[in-house]
């Protein structure tokens, strides 16, 4: 029995997230669909991000055992003839045997785009959220300031969480132009439930003066969802990059 | 009576091009809805480029007439309202009564994308040709030069094509990298039937070793659609500039 890593990427448009659900169509469900039938075993992947319907990935990653005899990196191949246009396998590799995506020691980096152009651009409109006013990417930078280091992120963190603790750190915080979008690009060890999508949208009301960057801290301090602004839309929401720490070794669940 | 232009931008994946058919969905038949809806006429637009099923475009030039009292800039933003997400105007403004984006001297822009990765990107797969196989970028660009200037291109030209005349000028016609693709990027005073797509599917060939650089200029001469390469997918073309030249008068059509 071996433990093979993959590399997973998709565009979340036409799926209910990444997690199993019974009667919609999900990215695992489809991957283990793909995998059970190449394989010809009951395959079912762990994935290290459970991301929500809509939300894209360059790189979410996903473990599954098999005694199947194929080359660990040819299966990249293989299951790619066995899975839609939208979902595309990256790399397959070996890994060990306990390897958990989820409970090991990582850093995932998030992209999240706001397209700003006068009019829409139909080519970006599964990728971004798109907004009329402009915003001050100045303001928006520095409100992103208060956020990076370890903090408790409650307010951060949409009520339906079941996480045991809301305390994570963000390694990098940054928010650039490029041509007609403003990018959020988050690195942390660890998200809670919409918290990147929680910050993009606290950002974008900080743009558009609807706050200012020093309440920031005021929100982050107060603990309580209801102080930050909207959840932003998911099209906008990319997984860019999963990194494992450590050797990928067991750590406790937060 | 004025006569109002209006840049287009759309995603032609799901349309049957841009040209109105009786039981088919194109853009041209989405934008005359719109504007009879808006406008409360009925209004029949006359495009610059009647560009083929799941071509997309960044500015097709539509114009029409129009008795509506709305200013001509608002029309943009009005009509977005009444369109889908993948078709949205960029600009409105009125012209002279007489402009023909079809009978005028223009110069267009295409741009053909291949994406080239070693496994496919779900978020480029509507808007770029994936080949498995790399290209060699330097006998692309040699290629390229021999269909630069005025030629007669009926080897580039589909057979169904109805033009008086196949005799094209290209002013430009660059091959270069952008991370993961190959983009090919052509600007003439017009284009035959499908010749877009035949040029980049004879530079494919090329950058995969199936047909020498020096080639190209034996099937140029030849003015013979069998000595040309395949019609390269729909998807990777997308109109990317229309710009009018002279001040847009009248010229004989060709």
């Amino acid at each position: 029995m071996r433990r093979i890593m993959l590399e997973v990427a998709y565009d979340g448009t036409q799926y209910h997230g990444w997690q199993l659900q019974q009667n919609a169509v999900t990215i695992e469900g489809v991957l283990n669909q793909a995998l059970s039938d190449l394989l010809k075993e009951d395959i079912q992947v762990i994935g290290a991000s459970r991301t929500d319907a809509g939300v894209h990935a360059l790189c979410n990653v996903a473990v599954f055992d098999t005694n199947a005899r194929i080359p660990a990196e040819k299966i990249a191949y293989a299951l790619n003839a066995y899975l839609p246009e939208d979902i595309k396998i990256q790399s397959s590799k070996e890994t060990m045997p306990d390897f958990h995506p989820r409970k090991c020691s990582s850093r995932k980096t998030y992209v999240y785009r706001i397209h700003i152009s006068q009019f829409p651009n139909p080519m970006e409109r599964l990728y971004s959220h798109y907004i009329y006013t402009s915003l001050d990417i100045k303001k928006m930078q520095k409100a992103a300031e208060y956020l990076v280091g370890e903090h408790d992120f409650k307010s951060f963190c949409s009520v339906n969480s079941q996480a045991e603790t809301t305390i994570r750190t963000i390694y990098k915080l940054e928010v650039d132009r490029e041509k007609e979008d403003i990018v959020i690009t988050v690195s942390g060890n660890g998200f809670l439930y919409n918290m990147v999508r929680i910050i993009a949208g606290t950002l974008i009301e900080v743009g558009a003066f609807k706050r200012t960057p020093e309440e920031m801290e005021a929100i982050l301090f107060a603990c309580d969802r209801r102080k930050a602004g909207p959840t932003a839309p998911a099209k906008g929401l990319m997984l860019a990059k999963y990194e494992i720490l450590d050797g990928g070794h067991k750590i406790e669940q937060k």
